[in-house]
């Protein structure tokens, strides 16, 4: 017997850039997974959790069965969008995989999705040809270099960065006066060899975690992203703690910088390693956005005021820096651009976020929400924005939570009861551990869909998978004989109980700025939720416990890394920068301790529903 | 028998200041020497060697006596010029002590001499009130700042320092909120309490001496001054060894910046202790100039292009420095000016001394002269000034000189030849030990004066004080005997050479520049003569030897650390400072080494007279 030759397509999965051959019987979703691509899936490939969702760019496949039609909304199978365990290839294809979509690890690695951004940079870079010194020239080695750049390129410059003063006499001898000049606001700051790079990085400094983007300056195109986490989490886990652990010493303030600047020092090396031909040395300036607490702490600027009411930043403009005065080694001259603050509790990430998703130029009425330890909400409205910062705590982090935990491989971050029935999706799909932020969010809105708490947030006695000890009631996710004996993962009455605080600050703040604008949700065209744990969760979910407007979900939209996107725009463009810098003046920002009523709507808020 | 009162009047010595009430029968030389003023006396109050010359500024005295009329001329007389050792006053008096009638140490005290400059510096201060934060107003505390300068003072800024920004908070708070608020080119640069100073300090940084001035910035008054050996001598005693040793590795070029800012941090100490009430946090701006090699290695700029020919700068355009980057802790964003380099061996210290003399003004034909190891001159025609650098070599500073020394106590710093008589003149009037800069010239005039030299530099072997051994002639100023069996002290044929050399070097500059501008020496309106070792020197004798052209004495002025007082100048004054920026761009450098006819002209002037 002849065996026929299995027919098979190549796919190309987006953003992500993986592409490879497959046989034609393998699901999409299996195709992913030999590719490397962690779906989410929590009913294993049935077809009933509708959590694979890819969309179709070019190609086709296998026509939508039974069970995608009821995942998916007819307007979403009019865009391509696919249950990926129920669809096959019927010719190459290409598709998109939404961010949603991906297990938590791997969404690092795409939220630097290309920004459709004109390239106008701070920083231009120029060849130049300069005149050896002889005894018929005896001008200093600034002046040749000056003249050059005004001669060759038209580029007036003022004056030479020090350390590149320190550097590019014997540099501009051995390169034999042929250089590639790097300028900054007519300063001159790297001299090195013609046919160099100009990069710039990128940075997202959070709490948690860093996420870093080399970035060509000349083309804006992203070359490696990169997130690592942030070592100062050993002498804090929030920046309460850790705006406490630098007020008690000099030392200490000094230590949390360096960690900050080694850990930065460490990415641009990864990010350029997997760059290749990228070198540290041609990095010329960054952008760097974070909230307010990392931003004091990177700075080495003091904390007290900002620790204590009435909480003002030191310094609230955007801020340049040079990095070496940081103690981070990138180009000579390279600096440090730090994007403004709004308030104390609304630093520069926000700002960021704002700029990704254009909030200046947005018609409105638009919401943009950055859930956190601290969530960060702006209404935009005719390019008016007003904000608010609300306490919505650590709960949707994992922490005060009994089995929360960090986004790491054995985290359940998706979960879905059916009647008696749970399912669950772990990080890598290994064994559970704990549940991490999407998943304890989930489980909230899961318990609440499914009627096993009220309104009132109370657990009911009345589910099998109820139990209560001296503790109190709490709901079983793994039990310990499904641990094979390991202690079992629930969410208790007090764990409820913290997460109805988050969310009821989160829709305090909502509220307080629609009634100051005199909107109703009905009113509002969009709502955008940026951050890591805002892209995990589940906007259905989120709108039954009534944590966000109850508009359609088609008008959210789930932009991840936000704050790092808007990083990158204001690294590769000039004119964006500027306009942020006057566009942040102009931000109305509403301190929820004196809003009018904000003790009753948080009352209000704090029911289900 | 009643002792009846002894009459007694009160004597002002200027620009030193010091004042107090002598006997009458005590010549004036006598009253300086109990002030503590070491007044220049070779022949010790005999009346004949005129160099103890005072000038009368208000009060009456004795009549010129003979030996007054002799020793200076009608017109010096008719100026109030007279001898201190031949006149007593006759009344209170106010007199002035030319820099040439003092014994060097003491030169250094009263270089600071007032210039005439209207205040004009690039610091502001203002005294601000800000609102401290509430709940409804959050703003970062750089917000409020800024807002009260403006708005109170209508002084827009940009930025705050780094350094004020990692202070400011905390200060402002325990200041509560009144502060005095210091401001450079739209930056703040310092935060403290209402009432303090606003101080600048020049500096003068020689390869041997470094002079300091501690200048009230909003009356350009100097508060004292004050001059301090360069700790770097011990790495090398002229430019050339030192730059040698900071080639030898980085830690060596670390080493020798770090020995020359400590000296500069206990020089700002000590002025501030000596004006009193003064803190060196106070200082919110220096004004450093020197030559290229102490420009170069201040900053820590390369210096193998500046060793090797054709001797270029790294930089030669002015530069800001903030003082923290250069290890220097004064006001947090206090930075620090270099003047202009105008080539290699022409730095910063003699574009302060062309400013001292307003050369950019000048009408001239004038020359100005800044003599030391390496020699510049500068000729200034209807504002347009061209210089050329002379190797002069370190003869007249006590170097390549069998019995040479520093100008230190002991050193015959002054010498005159009447026959067989030799009288002199040691610095403290302490026992000789050997000669310094300005006796070494006095010798070669002196010698050549009274034909104990030919043209040629030969040594005649028919005065007694000449005698001959294994090393050829030498002539004896003290014997062995006269030091009591201590070795002699003499100027011996080589020294003879080493001195022509050295007149011959700038004698061949002042030529070289006359011609270029088509000007014989009689042409020359003014001879401006700088330096320590400039002010000390006898103009006849130098005319005498030929060094200088052969125009009356009186178109002559010797004036000093013109250097320290162009620093002065710019540290007050942003008008000049931006003046000279300009002007030295203008200025024409004249390489000697490619000018027509430089052999032929050196070895013309290396014959004496």
């Amino acid at each position: 017997m002849i065996m026929g030759k299995t027919q098979s397509f190549q796919i190309e999965f987006q953003p992500v850039g993986r592409r490879d051959r497959f046989p034609a019987e393998l699901s999409i979703l299996e195709c992913a997974r030999r590719s490397g691509i962690d779906l989410v899936s929590l009913c294993g490939g049935a077809g009933t959790c509708g959590k694979c969702k890819v969309q179709i760019v070019s190609g086709e496949v296998s026509e939508p069965c039974q069970k995608e039609k009821e995942a998916l909304s007819a307007e979403e199978i009019s865009q391509g969008y696919r249950l990926a365990c129920q669809t096959y290839a019927q010719t190459d294809l290409v598709l998109t995989v939404p961010a949603e979509s991906l297990s938590a690890p791997q969404r690092l690695q795409v939220e630097g999705l290309e920004t459709p951004v004109t390239p106008d940079p701070t920083i231009q870079t120029y060849d130049v040809s300069l005149p050896a010194p002889s005894l018929s020239d005896l001008r200093g080695d600034d002046e040749r270099l000056l003249e050059a750049l005004e001669q060759q390129h038209g580029a007036v410059c003022e004056s030479i960065d020090e350390e590149v003063l320190r550097t590019f006499s014997p540099a501009l001898r051995s390169l034999t006066w042929e250089a590639s000049v790097s300028v900054r606001d007519a300063e001159v700051i790297a001299v090195g060899p013609v046919g160099g790079h100009s990069l710039g990085m990128a940075v997202d400094l959070g709490t948690t975690k860093i996420a870093g983007y080399l970035v060509d300056l000349e083309t804006a195109r992203t070359l490696s992203a990169k997130g690592i986490m942030n070592p100062q989490i050993s002498y804090g886990e929030d920046v309460i703690a850790r705006m406490a652990r630098a007020q008690r010493s000099p030392e200490d303030a000094a230590t949390l910088q360096e960690k900050v600047v080694e850990a930065l020092a460490t990415l641009s090396e990864e990010l350029c390693h997997e760059a290749t031909d990228a070198r540290p040395e041609e990095i010329k300036e960054l952008v760097v956005v974070g909230n307010t607490a990392m931003h004091h702490l990177l700075l080495r600027l003091p904390v007290e005021q900002l620790a204590r009411a009435p909480h003002v930043p030191a310094i609230s403009r955007a801020l340049d820096i040079k990095a070496r005065d940081l103690g981070f080694s990138v180009a000579p001259g390279a600096s440090v651009h730090l994007l403004p603050n709004i308030a104390g509790f609304v630093g520069g990430d926000h700002v960021a976020m704002l700029l990704a998703v254009n909030a200046w130029e947005a018609e409105g009425p638009m919401l943009a929400i950055d859930i956190g330890t601290n969530t960060e909400i702006s209404l935009v409205m005719h390019g008016e924005i007003s904000s608010v910062s609300c306490a919505s705590g650590p709960a949707f982090e994992g922490a005060h939570i009994s089995c929360g935990m960090r986004a790491a491989p054995g985290a359940i971050e998706h979960m879905l009861i059916t009647g008696q029935e749970i399912q669950y999706h772990t990080i890598h799909g290994t064994e559970p551990v704990g549940i991490c932020g999407s998943g304890i969010f989930d489980t909230l809105a899961q318990l609440f869909l499914n009627g096993i708490i009220d309104k009132g947030g109370r657990i009911r006695a009345d589910h099998p998978r109820v139990r209560e000890n001296q503790k109190g009631r709490e709901f079983v996710i793994v039990s310990e004989e499904e641990r094979n004996g390991g202690s079992a993962i629930t969410i208790t009455q007090a764990d409820v109980r913290e997460l109805q605080l988050a969310q009821a600050a989160i829709r305090s703040g909502i509220q307080i700025l629609l009634r100051d604008k005199g909107l109703a949700d009905e009113d509002l065209d969009e709502i955008i939720i940026a951050g890591a744990f805002g892209s995990y969760l589940n906007i259905s979910s989120a709108i039954a416990i009534g944590m966000f407007p109850a508009i359609p979900v088609s008008r959210f939209r789930q932009v991840g890394n936000a704050a790092g996107m808007g990083a990158k725009i204001a690294l590769v463009s000039r004119e964006k920068r500027e306009a942020v810098q006057k566009g942040v003046r102009a931000i109305r920002y509403i301190e929820l301790a004196v809003a009018p009523d904000f003790n009753k709507t948080f009352t209000q808020a704090l029911s289900l529903g």
